[in-house]
């Protein structure tokens, strides 16, 4: 159920509210609106539990939640959540790019590339320092290394910090070091880690599975917001088809889909979502005009001799060119970037 | 082989050069393009061929096709072909926008969805006469009654007219009416009716099938130019994948694909490529950010009542605005439209 | 509708039945039971419908079609049918076994390899004449001439012939030399080629296209069923999905869904189902035991040098192998082959 | 490498290579065959390795391992690997059941479908106790407290346990109660969790992901064998495609494949590879048919009642058919089961 507030109720009224959910055995979720707070109750069917919640001082109405996943739900909240860490900021019309390598590999390769990514206009810096890699046998990334290596790359440019965590042991070490917890598309139905990672206080990037549906991704970032973390974005980057001529097909519909479905933001990675450095502007420029709240793009200082993913890097001249036409789409659409 | 002419060479000499190629039993096609021309030799491995092209008067250069398209290769015609046909332009910087009914049902319909779509800025009419149906029990198309409602429209807008063909026995009957043949996706590889449609004087409009390769694309292309017509656009409209929240995955990426293997002009078809009209403006959009040389988009004056396709078409209204919106990326990125 | 007749009811009866549905605009389709003959009323919903055809004389029950294609149902015929034509019977606990070349080549390879199919037990000789190739510039059959020697090749061995037909216009030529007539993959919703095959009195081997729903095969089959043309074998050969390790997927639970669905027969090509030569035996062995009516397999005397598909054709030695092993299976399961 | 050792190799001779590859900065895995032993070498490039090795003492040859996986690949060890665990044999030549209700719900749910399984012929019990589910609002699993049921129900029928481990922190717990450790789909790429139960003395079944490739599997199995735990069998329980008549599309040429690149075991999961009670029994027999080493399979008291997949479960009366129909399959080809 959704309990909406009315207009002029007070911060007493709203907290009464989350004793009475939380007596009648259900989770409350506060989300503080512009215009309203709402307060979800989630949990299973009570009897009478409409009127009941409807009795309470300062309810304006109580609505069922249809969709399996409530509190990333736009039922429960319509307007667009904004998350805003450092100088990361995505969504609300404002476009956030992550921007870096694909592994932090030298502390000379992450700050070059973490300098050229900001002029050229990033707004965060991506870089993994825990690597989940398909083969036992390849490099595993740098570990608490990379993280301060990163860290020390926000130092000297200011750009947000965002790397993946791959297991709930390390979401504290990793939650230490960066500003956005990224969850790796193998790791998003890894239940434990959502759990984990909803009980940190810093925002989590989740990567859609590329076999996973739209519903299972909305759940899995219910996972997250049930723990507690309101601040998730949902990050597209490609599913598995028949397609070969790239390393995944990239589908903007999901884009319009999810911003139809969630409040929550949706950032694309070309990146991966295609596999190949001259697809990756002009897929860059689409993932804007669909509507995308955050582009995510690898880039090193020289793709061919990479550790990891080369061959669907920019350089830095590329990053540049991919910039400036995307803003270009950005601001046809008054939007920010 | 690819002949290169020099850029002085006469229309004799590569007229010559045709009857040499044939002479050694391959097909040749002339690519007339504004520097040079260019003269492609299909056909099996001949011992000394290259040598004795080159011995060719005004040849200044004689290359092999490693494609297994040849005519469609971007090695043969480096220059992107731009198809016009009355009201429609597709390449070269313009974007052509095909718009129009799924299916002709009556006079009022057809004339005021053109008048609408050309009001809009439409620059060609689309609408189905004859229909390949999944089911043999659903409504098949006005046939020639159709085509002749399709023609009427266009004596009133001044629109050209895309419509399908689906069968051998059919080309020369709609080649009368239409302006531009559309091969529809579950014929793509039905090669008897690509041969047929390459000896057509009319430009086709050929459409991926559902689980196409590119490859596959092209080579049914090639198909119809290998016929001699060498006026084919390709028309990306999804593919089957395991998403549900959509009719068929829409992937863009094979629009910029397709530019750096083809010389041929690249069509986005949103409205199938979705199956649901709110996602069509920003595909749309999407689609011109990612390079599309067209759209093609199903309007209807009451899609709620539409004999096909209704819940993926656009009204009126939703078609004016999608151009709007398509026009300002357009715009944005110095294309036409 | 489905009218289902008394058991004593007579011709008679049902012949004025027929007339009684033709009178009031649907098309009747009658299909004779061992037990009782059922009438199909396929056509537009009319009012007072089942009223009208109840009151028919000889009629037991009237009952709607449930299922979108109606012939092809199991509601309207619950016992299988059995397809027999020549040396072929395909259905009804016997599993027809159709073996040869994917092309026709010569004489001598198609007449050796019909007596090693033979010898084997196959039970009829399969070979492409006119071939649709992905590459206009590929082999493209032996044409007429091709299927002579498939002509001459049951006069030596007694074997049915299967062999397809990729046009309406080669219906008649091919419809003399045949004994079944295939539609290939990429013709599977080749309407007017269904229509055409609908017409012919041999019967149809009906391949399911790469990205084909079952319930677009059944409304195929039902495009043949409804132009008059009883004898339809559904053919599995394997979906376009994102394995790579096999050329398709072959799904064999469509085999059992097919069977829940429909009583036409069901036969799976395990030789465009992988691709590989080496899975072919086991997985002829799985679709016996999936319950298949049917094996398809590419049989060629050197699969190193056929002109098409021969990294998935069996030699010789290779088929009498499968053979055995799938007969044993066969047993196993008291089915004959 | 692969180091064969003679066939008279002492156990010393063999340890001393063990401590030579050590040396070398590579990692030894010895493979105890009935013929010879292999010590497989892995690690990076190392210059004149092969030489080094080759002087070893009762050293027969030195080969590379060219499979990405290096100690699940055939080249290292031909012989199939049989996993023994309690009442549970899977592999070479003997098929191995695992049966049961998808999650534990009570004592008498597992207990009275422990005994029905038992006497239909299973070989093992499986249960979720910890179950990943989709919504973080679905019933997640007894437990600890289902481990204890499910280690009463070995104890009261003798059957083994197969049981599900979602995360690294509960694998100390679950391997206390289970015989073997289930790796779910979803964490087919938890590497974390891959190489915490490659420590681990129980053996392990591994199901593929979804979207997950042969290459992508064979990797994660070599994570644990990599991690020292030498008993992995892999999982073959559906892939995600465009089909949605079965809940997942059940490839079984992926059997055949696996046999000829690995040594290790292959089950099939027919119960969530068709997502159907009404398709397992003849998927279940074409699962033996293409080759599976063992079946895992959902049985339930009252499928229509069950707390989780019960659209997919078979009842006692169906399992012990289902076992009749594998059986004879088995015995057909000369198995045990």
């Amino acid at each position: 159920m959704i309990v909406v507030m009315k207009k002029d109720a007070t911060k007493d009224q709203v907290e009464h509210m989350v004793q009475r959910i939380t007596k009648l055995g259900l989770k409350p979720h506060v989300l503080v609106g512009v215009e309203r707070t709402v307060v979800a109750a989630v949990g299973p069917e009570v009897d009478g539990l409409k009127e009941s919640l409807e009795a309470g001082v300062g309810v304006a109405e109580v609505l069922p939640i249809l969709a399996p996943y409530k509190v990333a739900s736009r039922e429960v909240k319509a307007e667009p959540t904004v998350i805003c860490t450092g100088s990361l900021v995505v969504g609300g019309g404002t476009i956030g790019v992550i921007a870096g390598p694909c592994s932090v590999e030298s502390e000379e390769q992450l700050l070059s590339t973490a300098r050229a990514c900001k002029a050229a206009g990033a707004t965060a810096l991506r870089g993994g320092a825990f690597k989940p890699r398909t083969s036992p046998y390849s490099f595993q990334g740098m570990k608490e290394e990379g993280l301060k290596l990163l860290a020390a790359a926000r130092d000297a440019t200011g750009l947000a910090v965002v790397t993946e965590v791959m297991a709930t042991e390390d979401v504290e070490l990793v939650a230490r070091y960066a500003d956005v917890l990224q969850i790796g598309a193998r790791n998003m139905q890894n239940y434990r880690l959502l759990e984990a990672v909803g009980k940190s206080d810093k925002p989590v990037l989740l990567k859609r599975g590329p076999s996973a549906t739209m519903e299972e991704l909305l759940l899995a970032a219910e996972y997250v917001l049930d723990g507690g973390n309101p601040n998730v974005m949902l990050c597209e980057r490609g599913i598995r088809t028949f397609e070969s001529h790239t390393r995944f097909t990239l589908p903007l519909a999901s884009v319009v889909y999810l911003h139809a479905k969630t409040h929550l933001p949706v950032v694309v990675d070309p990146s991966h979502g295609t596999g190949h450095t001259y697809l990756v502007p002009q897929m860059a420029a689409a993932s804007v005009a669909a509507g995308a709240d955050g582009l995510i793009l690898e880039v090193h200082p020289h793709p061919e001799s990479a550790l990891s993913d080369g061959y669907q890097s920019l350089n830095f001249s590329q990053f540049s060119d991919t910039m400036a036409l995307c803003r270009r789409v950005a601001e046809a659409l008054n939007r920010k970037m």
